[in-house]
């Protein structure tokens, strides 16, 4: 038995955030599901797909609002898709019943609705985690870091390590990084950490941190690790994802080059340019763009397809320093990627010839570093 | 030889409405381009799929601003969605030129982009039509009698006069039926013709006449017919289609029938309560809902599937005349279709029997008419 009245803007939004992760295509039926636990003085909201397992708690009263009202303690299961017509087709505030049979009613108004639950006996339990050892980030920089981290891992299943970002929790520091082999990100942040431990999180996983927990949390997240578990705890919300085995590489020698050419430019307008070309750009030949340093202040980025045509524009550099001959071929949605996460109006390219990878730094933040490997276009 | 400057805003509003018509998988290549004729006063843009053909003019000044200034009159043809994919990324004004080769160049401040081009002297010429014979239709009821009709038209090929939209001209009304034999939706305006004919539409001219002349049209639309085709005429925009060829049933004994009981309802009450009752009614099973009256003034709207759940909900009825025993099932889709295009806020619902087509007017506008053939429920 269960029973609680439930304010709607609130279960529409949480309902809405579950449904999104919960597959509708889960091999058992049960994780199809959302599990609703009612507790004294709160409603518990679970959901999951392969990777991840959510948690969102609506309490009694949320800044002063009547969310929710329980008069029966208890748990069901229900389907996620169904509760999510429901929910946002119903007007008004929900009571939500289920008996001892796992049918659960909905009603709001004059609008009766009965559902086929599961068994909440049957769901499986959410990961064990101590709350012991954490480490709290602020979760604008939490966020800011999984989006211009996470662009940058590998689609390729065959490398299980380099779909996830790695995290580094050091002293000072945490460290992410992710790569393809192709074009890395690496992110730094300055906190104050008593764990001192490394992990791989599943990009899926940081992907739901962008826009679960970035909707809902002004206050720290705090992240705890575990053998095979990462959780990341906000104050409505609990993400647990699996972790993904194996050793990262180091990464550290490919920071350290000589460069040949450094130069600055803008960072909106060199995105949109890389943009422009990239209409000739095909897939096929890796989004092939062509830059080309011209009397000294003038940078050119080109592409061309002999079926369809050819776009070249002119850009003015900020400043250039070092040899001011060079002609390299990128690729160009790699640098629209990194460009689009970078907020800082400055952006700073040094090369080490046609064949080394480039290095994309914002100017005035020393946290952020890109690198891009070239492609051969001849 | 061609060349223009044209006013970015202006010529990006207007490529991105003709790349939606132009279909990219045209069996003919010149037929996935938009023709662009520069002539002395002013720019037109011609694009078509296999239904229709859309002309688009951009006049050397709109609303007292400058939008294109021609230097060398001349036309070519380019691939739309190429067109769209560099407009809608180019900064400021761009400047076009083709030359003999068929080669299309535009520049916008330091960027310049060279295209293919085809010849424009393969493109097909436009359907010839005089322009002697036609109605005036204000836009905005012209607009409102396609969204009223064309959902109700079949989906089905096998009878193509029924994927069009019947359009009569008589002395006095303009009337428009659709049917597709299950539900119908017949609706009349009053206007002044010296045309007294009638055509079938295709309901893709008629959804691109609500979209694109739509967009741009305050003042009248000019309706041509011809023997094959129909031209609307906006003040910048024509649409040229084809007419589906053959002899449209005839209505107007389905509209008069005997009515047992009729009542009458709030309409967005009626709609979101039919709507809510979908989510249990599946397409395999015709979307059923069950109505039903109960006690003189309550309407019961309810659904269920045996797998998944029921929903029943109540509402008040404002009037109810004839017998008060009633119970009917109806395709929720068809009666949501039908609720939606009806902006009245009361409609009358009246029923002849259970398995008889159900009569969906607007409460205080005689000028709609909308049939709804019973499920069979058992």
């Amino acid at each position: 038995m269960m029973e609680f009245i439930v304010n709607n803007d609130f279960f529409k939004k949480a309902i809405l955030e579950m449904s999104k992760v919960v597959s509708p295509k889960a091999p058992l039926p049960i994780l199809t599901g959302i599990k609703i636990v009612a507790m004294k003085d709160c409603v518990t909201l679970i959901g999951s797909n392969s990777d991840i397992v959510i948690e969102k708690v609506l309490r009694n009263t949320i800044s002063r609002v009547k969310v929710v009202d329980v008069y029966k303690t208890g748990s069901t299961v229900v389907s996620a898709k169904l509760l999510h017509d429901i929910v946002k087709k119903f007007p008004r505030n929900i009571r939500l019943t289920a008996n001892d049979d796992h049918l659960v009613t909905m009603e709001s108004d004059e609008i009766i609705t009965t559902l086929n639950g599961f068994n909440p006996d049957e769901y499986p339990p959410l990961p064990k985690v101590a709350h012991d050892h954490y480490v709290s980030v602020p979760s604008k920089d939490l966020l800011d870091i999984a989006k211009q981290t996470v662009f940058a891992v590998s689609k390729n299943e065959a490398k299980p390590i380099l779909t996830g970002v790695h995290l580094a929790f050091q002293k000072n520091y945490l460290s992410c990084v992710a790569t393809d082999s192709h074009r890395l990100s690496f992110r730094k942040l300055k906190i104050t950490s008593n764990l001192q431990r490394s992990c791989i999180v599943p990009s899926k996983a940081f992907r739901e941190l962008i826009t679960i927990i970035g909707s809902d949390s002004t206050t720290p997240i705090d992240i705890v690790i575990t053998d095979h578990n990462v959780v990341f705890k906000s104050l409505f919300t609990t993400l647990y994802s699996r972790l993904i085995e194996g050793n990262y590489p180091s990464v550290s020698g490919l920071l350290q080059q000589e460069h040949k050419t450094i130069m600055t430019l803008n960072t909106t307008k060199l995105l949109n340019g890389v943009d422009r070309a990239c209409i000739f750009a095909s897939e096929r030949r890796n989004h092939t763009i062509h830059f080309e340093v011209k009397g000294n202040s003038n940078f050119i980025i080109s592409s061309n397809s002999t079926e369809v045509g050819k776009i070249e524009e002119t850009q003015k550099l900020n400043s250039i320093s070092g040899e001011t001959e060079l002609n390299i071929s990128l690729d160009g949605s790699f640098l629209i990627d990194t460009l689009k996460v970078i907020k800082e109006e400055e952006v700073r390219l040094s090369f080490s010839g046609s064949m080394r990878p480039v290095l994309i730094e914002p100017v005035g933040n020393d946290l952020h570093t890109y690198l891009i490997s070239p492609v051969r276009s001849y």
